[in-house]
C-alpha cells in the first residue's frame, strides 16, 4: 500500500489541500476559501478525513501557512500564527487541531519556506545545500534552505521588508507597505505596481516602463540578499515573475550592481540564466513543499 | 600534554597568530606585517614551528583570512585567496602550504566568519543556533552561523556590500566603495566616515553629526539583514564600533525601521540591548575564532 503525505498551503484567500507522495503521484487536491479560522481548519480537517477514508491513514501532514508563525517548538504556542493583519486570524493554532483531528505528526512552517523545500525535494533546487526562494505577488516573501535546512533563525525570515534605494525624484511614489512604506515589498509587490500605474499589473504591456523600474527593484533585492545568503540558487516565483519577460532585466540588474565584485562564473557569465530562475514546481511549489514538510515529519 | 591548536587571522596589514586551547589559554601570540605572500607566509610558518618545538605538534591550524576566498572543498583551488584587490594577493594558495608545512589539519574560513565561530565558542553567541557578526572597520564585512554551521553558501556572504537607502539630498557623499561607490561598506565603513568628514572617524567627537547618520546607515544594513536571516542575536564589532556610544543609536534605528513588524520582544522591548551587542572576546574574536576553526579541524 503507497505511503501518502498530506500537505497545506494556507493563504489568506484560500487553502490548498493536496494528498499524495509528490508531483506525480497526487491523490487528490481541494482548494477551499479561507473564512474564519474555525469554519476554515473544519473544512480542511474534514478533507483529509474523507481522503484518510479512502486512501488510509495519512504518514505525515505538512503546513505552510501565512504568518507570522511560531516556530520555536519550545514555546506554547508552537504552530500558531501570530499578530497577522489578516482579521480573526491572530493567535491561530493551525499545527495542533489539524494534528490531533488527522492523527499524524505535523510539520510546520511558512508558505515561502515550504515552497523552497518544495523547490528543493521536486523541482530547481535539488541537491543544493544553500538556496533562495522569493515570490513576488501581494506580497514578497522569501523562503531559504541554508546548510541543509529551512532557514528559521530568531523567527523566520521576512525577505520581502528588507530596505533598498529608492530614489524619490525618478519614483515618488511612496509605497504600499503599511509597516514600512517603501521596503522592497512597498516597491515592488504587484499592488505596488498597481497602484504605481493606476492598473493592475497583469494588465501592463512588456514595454511598459514599470517592468525596468520593477526589474530595477528587484534586482537590488536580490543582490542584497546574494550579498547576505551566498545561495547556490536564486528562484523568484509568484504573480509578477509570470511576467517571463522580467527575467532578463532582473538578472542584468543583479550584474550590473555587484559588478564583478562577487567572483562567480555563475553570475559573471551568461551562466547567471541557470542562477536566477523561475520555479521548476510553477504554482504548486507551495503546496508540493507542504507535502515534503509532511514527508520530514513522518521521518521525525 | 595540554592540545594546541594554531589560529592565524590574516589581514591585510597584519597577521596575528596564536597558539593555545582557548582565550584563557593562550601559550604565543605574534603580530606580523603583512608584506608579500612568500614572505609573510614563511614568517607565518617559522613562528607556528617555533611553538610546535616549544609546546609539541598541533592538533589543528585555524585561518580566517581577509578574501575573497575559494571555500568549495572540491575546487582545485581550495584554501586560495582568490581575486582580490590586495596586490600581490591574487590567486594565493594560504591552507596548502601551512598545513603542509606544519603537519597539521587545516579549517580555512573568511575572517569574519572565524570571528564569528570565535563568539559562538566563547563570546557572545554562545548556545545559538543563528546569528550575525559584523564588523564595521576599514571594510565592513559579515559572518554567520546558521542552523548550526557557518554559512558558506556558493562562495561566502559579502554583507558589507548590501545596498541600502542613500538620500543624496541630505548626504551627497558618493560612498567609497570601488566596486559598488554607496554600497553599505561604501557609505558606513571608517573610511567613508573619514572621507565624508574630512577627519577620521576616531577624532570626531560623539555628538558630531556624523554618528547620527552612521547609526541611520547601519541601522538599515542592520534591519535588512535581521530580514534576510533572522537572525538569534546580532553582533557588531570592528573599529568603528569601539565608539559605544553608536550602540545605543544603531538600536533604535533598526527598531524604527522594523517599526513592529518583526514581532520579538528581543526587538521590540528593552531587549533589545542583548540583541545587538558587541563581541563578548572584543577585538580578539579573529583570531580566537581561528583558533576554533583549527579546533573543528581537528576534530575532522
Amino acid at each position: 500500500m503507497p505511503v501518502y503525505y498530506g500537505g497545506l498551503e494556507a493563504g489568506g484567500t484560500k487553502m490548498i489541500c493536496a494528498v499524495g507522495a509528490g508531483p506525480n503521484d497526487l491523490v487528490a487536491e481541494a482548494r477551499l476559501p479561507t473564512t474564519t479560522p474555525a469554519e476554515t481548519l473544519a473544512e480542511v480537517i474534514a478533507f483529509f478525513k474523507a481522503q484518510q477514508a479512502a486512501h488510509g491513514p495519512l504518514a505525515g501532514l505538512g503546513i505552510g501557512t501565512f504568518g507570522p508563525l511560531d516556530l520555536d517548538r519550545a514555546s506554547p504556542t508552537y504552530g500558531y500564527i501570530t499578530a497577522t493583519t489578516k482579521p480573526g486570524w491572530s493567535q491561530v493554532d493551525m499545527a495542533g487541531p489539524l494534528g490531533a483531528a488527522l492523527g499524524a505528526p505535523v510539520g510546520f512552517d511558512t508558505d515561502v519556506n515550504a515552497a523552497a523545500l518544495g523547490e528543493w525535494r521536486w523541482g530547481a533546487a535539488q541537491g543544493l545545500d544553500t538556496f533562495l526562494y522569493l515570490t513576488i505577488g501581494t506580497g514578497i516573501g522569501g523562503g531559504a534552505v541554508v546548510n541543509g535546512k529551512p532557514l528559521h533563525g530568531l523567527l523566520h525570515p521576512e525577505m520581502g521588508h528588507i530596505r533598498i534605494p529608492h530614489d524619490r525624484q525618478a519614483d515618488p511614489f511612496a509605497g504600499v507597505c503599511a509597516f514600512h512604506g517603501d521596503c522592497l515589498e512597498g516597491l515592488a509587490s504587484g499592488p505596488a505596481i498597481g497602484a504605481r500605474w493606476s492598473q493592475p499589473a497583469e494588465q501592463l504591456p512588456p514595454d511598459h516602463p514599470a517592468w525596468a523600474l520593477e526589474a530595477q527593484y528587484l534586482g537590488a533585492g536580490v543582490a542584497s540578499l546574494i550579498c547576505a545568503l551566498s545561495p547556490q540558487r536564486v528562484i523568484l516565483g509568484g504573480g509578477v515573475m509570470s511576467q517571463a519577460h522580467l527575467f532578463p532585466l532582473v538578472r542584468a540588474e543583479v550584474r550590473r550592481l555587484l559588478n564583478g565584485y562577487v567572483q562567480l562564473p555563475a553570475i559573471l557569465t551568461g551562466a547567471i540564466d541557470g542562477y536566477i530562475v523561475p520555479p521548476g514546481l510553477g504554482g504548486r511549489a507551495g503546496v508540493l513543499g507542504a507535502i515534503a514538510l509532511g514527508e520530514l515529519a513522518a521521518a521525525g
